[in-house]
């Protein structure tokens, strides 16, 4: 009987890449089941046989890592706990119908915050149309873990990868990119400030869109939609969970691919850009929206020939393109240089 | 920005069980979506709407609730995270088709460690014929926390639920009870010991099979195919996680009726009796098979007319029987006095 018998020989969880661990511990596993039909490695597994197919994905939020108490309310906090798991169901091309929400919870929760927390799951599902079907409530020595479990479905002829973007494919964006991170700052910031000064009052009003997206953000099942009204199915999507960089790259490694994302042509708020600007280490808005994460916006690829079924909708942007098997995925600025993107998310949304 | 503002007027987690707080916390969400067959208050909520529908159910296990590093070797810990995630669906009378794993785990453990989880996890998979689809792996402040999602399939016709148990039905329940528990009891005394004098070398080699059935638990679809050989639908099935009692309170009061349970009835093992006949605060083997819980055995009702079909086999046994709605649910001794049912998990099975 040992503590611990795995202390000689050992490799730092957090010296080796997220998808480099993840690779190493699920390379063992091969697919046995014809009902399961794609399995880890895109933003939801496919399972079933028939025409629908159902989709499934899972995510976890840990407190003191994705969320901090000291100004995470804990309505917000049931609400992006299933806002972000429906998110991996759209970048699918899905639609969510169901959710299991797991938590392991210490006592220094009440039964009144878990009904703060149930309240914002409630008003997520009510929002998305979603059947809360399971999960289990458990203690735990400290903290806060939620996993959430999301199901969706979508057409077999529908189902969009990440590895399906094509050279000359159009590179799109919903929404706006960096204002999750930017409200984060803020809250960070004023948290400074509290602790330093608790009869501080923060003025937070002036900054209610970035502090809502850092806080609340929504899976964007409104683009499926339009995307299903205009008659397009995109080549390859994802959703930015981890910000723009990480995820064209992994959208570029899946589909063999290279891209150019254009750095003017990236959809930045002014509220974000001004929050940028009042940071004292200078924070450019673009590191926000290749490197900030937490916006959960969709970034997907269509063909040219798509182009003018979608050129009209003022929800997407248009931001770059695909190029040849083998070119890097880079950002050019607007004095033409190439930048190559780089992968550095910030670790509340890894 | 005030922290934990919700101090005043609460109720403590641990004050009001763990059935309450579910039916507090879940109460509000109604069913949404015709493809939700069947939603919280079973082992797994059913989903889909041809004749064969998927399973889903979702298991949350937390160290230093429900396992202890101290003596739980890694592999053995993946493979148990797995299993008794798969238990929930054999209870279904369904068959294990995928799983997704999502682990928070501290910098305390190395990427060496998780790949020994991993093995556990690939040995369940492997066994049960399982694809993993999905998960996550992210770090926590402290401990480990393991979700696991499993996701089965069944047709309409075979699912067992909880509330399907009838007056007269005869209950009863696979492979022996009360093991997992005294192998839990065996590995704290040693625990307890070896605290005391870390050269201690606790010979545990007597107490092979208790330890298997705690450290290392199995779903029991050997069970679920037995009867379908046998052509028995059971009427209503549990699996047995927390201890004989409280899953057969659960039958009865889903079911709307009570039950006789024969205490010389109950299979218990030469081990589990050994245990406890050792250990000083005089525990009975009974107790274990009511309360131990860990055992993920299945406890299920057929009607009288099937057990023709089942009387034959060894592994499994009829332990009592369903009794008239309004009656309670009690155990019968050999001096033949009734002593009503109560649930008291011990924690590490909650």
């Amino acid at each position: 009987m040992e503590e611990l018998q795995y202390q000689e020989g050992r490799t730092e969880i957090n010296h080796i890449g997220k998808e480099a661990l993840v690779n190493l511990l699920t390379e063992p596993f091969k697919k046995r089941n014809k009902t399961t039909t794609s399995t880890i490695g895109d933003d939801a597994a496919i399972i079933g046989t028939g025409r629908l197919r159902r989709v499934v994905s899972t995510q976890t939020m840990v407190e003191g890592i994705h969320f901090d108490m000291m100004y995470t309310p804990l309505k917000h906090l049931g609400y992006k706990a299933v806002a972000v798991a429906l998110s991996n169901i759209a970048a699918m091309n899905a639609t969510a119908r169901q959710v299991l929400v797991s938590i392991a919870v210490s006592n220094r929760y009440s039964v009144e915050a878990l009904q703060e927390l149930y309240q914002g799951i409630y008003l997520c599902c009510d929002r998305y149309d979603v059947d809360l079907i399971g999960g289990e409530t458990t203690l735990c020595p400290a903290g806060m873990t939620i996993t959430t479990t999301a199901i969706g479905e979508v057409e077999t002829e529908k189902i969009t990868y990440r590895n399906g973007a094509q050279t000359h494919d159009l590179i799109f964006v919903s929404g706006d990119l960096g204002s999750a991170y930017s409200g984060l700052l803020v809250l960070e910031r004023e948290k400074v400030t509290y602790m330093a000064n608790p009869n501080f009052q923060p003025d937070l009003a002036s900054f209610d869109y970035v502090l809502e997206r850092f806080l609340k953000p929504e899976p964007r099942f409104d683009i499926i939609k339009m995307l299903a009204d205009k008659g397009v199915v995109p080549t390859s999507m994802i959703d930015i969970s981890t910000g723009l960089a990480g995820e064209a790259l992994h959208l570029c490694k899946s589909s063999g691919c290279g891209c150019e994302i254009y750095e003017d042509k990236l959809p930045i708020d002014y509220q974000t850009t001004r929050v940028c600007s009042e940071m004292s280490q200078n924070m450019l808005p673009t590191s926000c929206a290749l490197n900030g994460g937490g916006d959960y916006e969709l970034l997907f690829t269509i063909k040219q020939s798509d182009y003018d079924k979608l050129k009209d909708l003022s929800e997407i942007h248009v931001v770059g393109h695909i190029t040849a098997p083998g070119s890097a995925a880079v950002m050019v600025t607007p004095q033409n240089t190439t930048i190559e993107l780089r992968a550095q998310a910030f670790s509340h949304a890894e």
